[in-house]
């Protein structure tokens, strides 16, 4: 659908109304637009603000011949404003004359910050209320439904693109300019209202407590980039972010080469990257298919990754490769000399790695600083819903442990045991893996019964020519039975971490003692499907 | 945090603004607030209907002095009418009276029809801008930050209540009754304007065409309960439905009987309903931790059930259990009486059948309609990020398979691996699902190389004491290497689905027609991860 509305001719500003919560760059702004010759109306500490620096500025209460009145809740719900706003050229002269309503071509406005004020914690119902703003969602609406013929700013970022487009063209801006200033400002309302839905439906009107879960929940997510296609190539799909996105996290990636990333890509490059971020010491982690099929801490990135890829070397090719620390050019080299890559990540590269990547110009290679956040929220879509819950962000200390057998882990098997633990809550449920000097032996994963994980687990380990006894083994929930028990003490496993909390816990800490191994409960589980 | 604003008292409504696009209910109501003595203000074709029942009414522009103009475009953005709905009690009636502003207590209103509009393939551009409404969210948006004071209707559904409680009290109105139309005031408003972000957002400026993903996308869902926790304990929870389920999806159930549902619960319910309502024949579906454990075509709902929970007993345990046809009472006790269940899901069930589950009373019994529609779009959370995806709702026809091999399929195998197919398509990746005699024999699932799900599937498949030879094997994606055909061949399968696309198709398709192989291409991929 082609439309005349999108190639408007450009349309020379004469006039403005500016009226700011933020004052960002304000000044500098009407200095830019008195100087072009626009009038600029305004209100409250705006016009203050804007008349203190010495520049002429009209009030619109002057304008509409209406007071500003109940403490700023009335000054700009006028017909006088949004006639001026909403007039159509070439449609609308008339009556605009008629009734004294003055074209106004530009607005530049942002909203009461609401979002701040509604998370502070000092913020009174009555505070959150007040900073519902009324008046500038109204006329940001005003402004961008027309804009055919008038320019709406909402965010200090977009003023010095908007003047030098001016200057370069005598005060008038491009129709395509306009309807992308339109398209923002609709987008920032629909921010706005979203966020005022979700704090009002929170509450509970009997004890004005807030739930957790919002009764509407409304999302706004920023594309980053369509992608080739989705999971399969039969899907279309695209990249999103938070419009905040936390410190830490996938979405703050730099690619810094490599061909475009998939959505496959990105999936597991967000299970890699959580995973290894978990680690303090160098930690390498190689995802596949979404589970990890090896982890390794090591002494450098360098003996990390070769313990992660010796864990299943026929599932790390073609893998997606995490690291925790830089990654200097010697890795970089075995790495890619080795074996067929789709994503390197790390918080940043030796120059040297770098010019070796260059030489495979295919590789994606993602750079993700470090930071403190995690994701608060995650869901799942199902048939025309949503499941929405608090992320697994929940950590286990070594001091929570509750050691259940009549032998205690060893030091070394408590540091094995920790680091499975860590791996667990990264694969598929359910989950098993075999650990041993900080490095996975086995990944048992996605299997519908927990003794098939830890068969498979143990399958693998000999498929790899890893050596299972003295190894630890963690399990992401309970054991229903003993036999996932003897399975593993067969195998060799000396020690156990799992949530506990099975009808038949005794049956298997029983079954643990009789095989002398060490067992501990986190309490804690870790289903990830 | 409480508040006085969450406990104000009851406000008898005086002065009522109607202004409806949606005109249900309207006279009805219009008559029941004059029977209570309030007074009638109204706009344009409102205040027509009302004049046109014989009802008293007056118009906003008499009160505001101001003409309604531009064809509609401003006719209420007056402060005659702001200052109405936005003027506090006990603070503003000295300026309200000085500016000759009488209070409105009830706003009824709903919005120019956007959505509608915005979805019809014969609106222009022009039209569906013209239905971006300005006047009501203003309106709408005052009316509901005032509801300290002020109601505020906006959809007929709220009518009947909203008369019944005026009726009750003298045509007062409660607080609380306020807070909850101002939430859902400000509720309607988030969607509205999220629609309209969602339609701006996706145009791309130089031709006027549409991207599938828009540059902002904004999300809409209404809770309809909050649940015990996420997928794990320390996790909070909630179910989200869309603002207008798709009827044959998991969101419009109706739970007959059982404990609360869960989080996994919830997940299971979906992809067991989902991968169930693919079949015509009577079907039974079986799902553990995701993925299908047992899945068979039968004569009805009962040999379904039976061959569907033979091809992996252990897991089918606490199993999710879906069928495609109204479940009978023999069934249902065949079932309670052999496992424990968690979930059982039918479009329909025979009386005889609710009779005899209300026995295991914990047993959790969803009726899900059928119906023909699907998701549109799938979504992936990240670390601050959203994967979006059009839903894989891709169906393999008969006429779309390509034979590669020397020997083609019987009619009976190909029927076989079509069924084995639907159900790969549900199994996570990589999936191999081996089948026979419309019914699953081994289901190999989540693993990170193709090879060890071929090896669970015959693994599986052993253990339960079904036999592979003669069986056919479904792939959700390409083989890599001839290995995997090889052992399939070992194991006894005689044909093979696949999509193809390998670059050693060539070897693969020699290592089939070296075993006596009949093997087809799908030309699809069905990767879930």
């Amino acid at each position: 659908m082609t439309s005349e509305l999108l190639s408007g001719p450009p349309v020379t500003v004469r006039r403005a109304l500016l009226s700011v919560s933020d004052k960002t760059g304000l000044i500098e702004l009407a200095r830019s637009l008195h100087a072009l010759n626009v009038e600029l109306l305004s209100t409250g500490g705006t016009a203050k603000a804007i008349r203190d620096a010495g520049l002429p500025v009209k009030d619109v209460s002057d304008v509409t011949g209406f007071p500003e009145m109940m403490d700023g809740r009335v000054k700009t719900l006028h017909p006088i404003v949004h006639g001026g706003l909403l007039g159509r050229a070439g449609i609308d002269e008339a009556v605009m004359a008629q009734h004294g309503i003055g074209a106004i071509d530009l607005l530049v406005l942002n909203l009461y910050p609401f979002e701040k004020v509604s998370v502070d914690p000092a913020s009174t119902l009555e505070d959150i209320i007040e900073n519902i703003d009324i008046g500038g969602p109204a006329m940001l609406r005003s402004a961008a439904k027309n804009f055919a013929r008038v320019a709406v700013a909402t965010d200090p970022a977009q003023y010095d693109a908007l003047v030098a487009e001016m200057n370069a063209n005598n005060g008038a801006i491009s129709g395509k300019t306009r309807f992308a200033l339109s398209v923002a400002a609709f987008n920032r309302v629909a921010q706005y209202d979203a966020r005022i839905s979700d704090y009002l439906s929170s509450i509970n009107v009997e004890d004005g407590s807030r739930a957790a879960f919002s009764a509407q929940a409304n999302g706004s997510f920023v594309k980053v980039m369509d992608l080739r296609y989705g999971e399969n190539p039969h899907q279309a799909g695209a990249f999103y972010r938070d419009l905040w996105p936390v410190p830490g996290t996938l979405a703050t990636f730099t690619q810094l080469q490599g061909k475009e990333l998939s959505y496959n890509n990105l999936a597991d490059a967000d299970a890699a990257w959580e995973c290894v971020r978990q680690f303090e010491r160098p930690a390498c982690v190689i995802v596949k298919h979404a589970n990890p099929c090896g982890v390794a801490e090591g002494v450098a990135c360098g003996d990390a990754y070769e313990l992660a890829y010796a864990t299943d070397p026929t599932s790390a090719f073609g893998g997606i490769l995490a690291f925790n620390t830089k990654l200097d050019a010697a890795t970089t080299k075995a790495i890619l000399d080795r074996q067929f890559v789709e994503v390197l990540i790390a918080p940043d590269y030796e120059e040297g790695a770098l010019d070796y990547a260059r030489k495979k110009a295919n590789v994606r290679v993602l750079r993700i600083p470090h930071g403190e956040g995690r994701n608060n929220v995650d869901v799942k879509r199902v048939g025309s819903g949503l499941l929405m819950q608090t992320a697994d962000i929940r950590e286990v200390t070594r001091e929570e442990l509750k050691v259940v057998t009549k032998i205690a882990p060893t030091k070394e098997q408590l540091d094995d045991l920790l680091f499975a633990w860590r791996v667990a809550k990264f694969v598929k449920s359910n989950a098993i893996v075999y650990a041993k000097d900080h490095r996975t032996i086995g990944v048992g994963a996605g299997q519908m019964s927990r003794v098939y994980s830890a068969r498979i687990a143990g399958i693998k380990a000999n498929d790899a020519g890893l050596v299972v006894p003295g190894s630890v083994m963690a399990s992401d929930a309970f054991f229903p039975f003993r036999d996932g028990i003897d399975a593993a003490a067969e195998a060799g496993i000396k020690a156990v971490i799992q949530p506990g909390g099975s009808m038949r816990d005794n049956e298997v800490i029983a079954a643990a003692d009789e095989h002398g191994l060490a067992m501990v409960f986190t309490g804690v589980r870790h289903f990830r499907h």
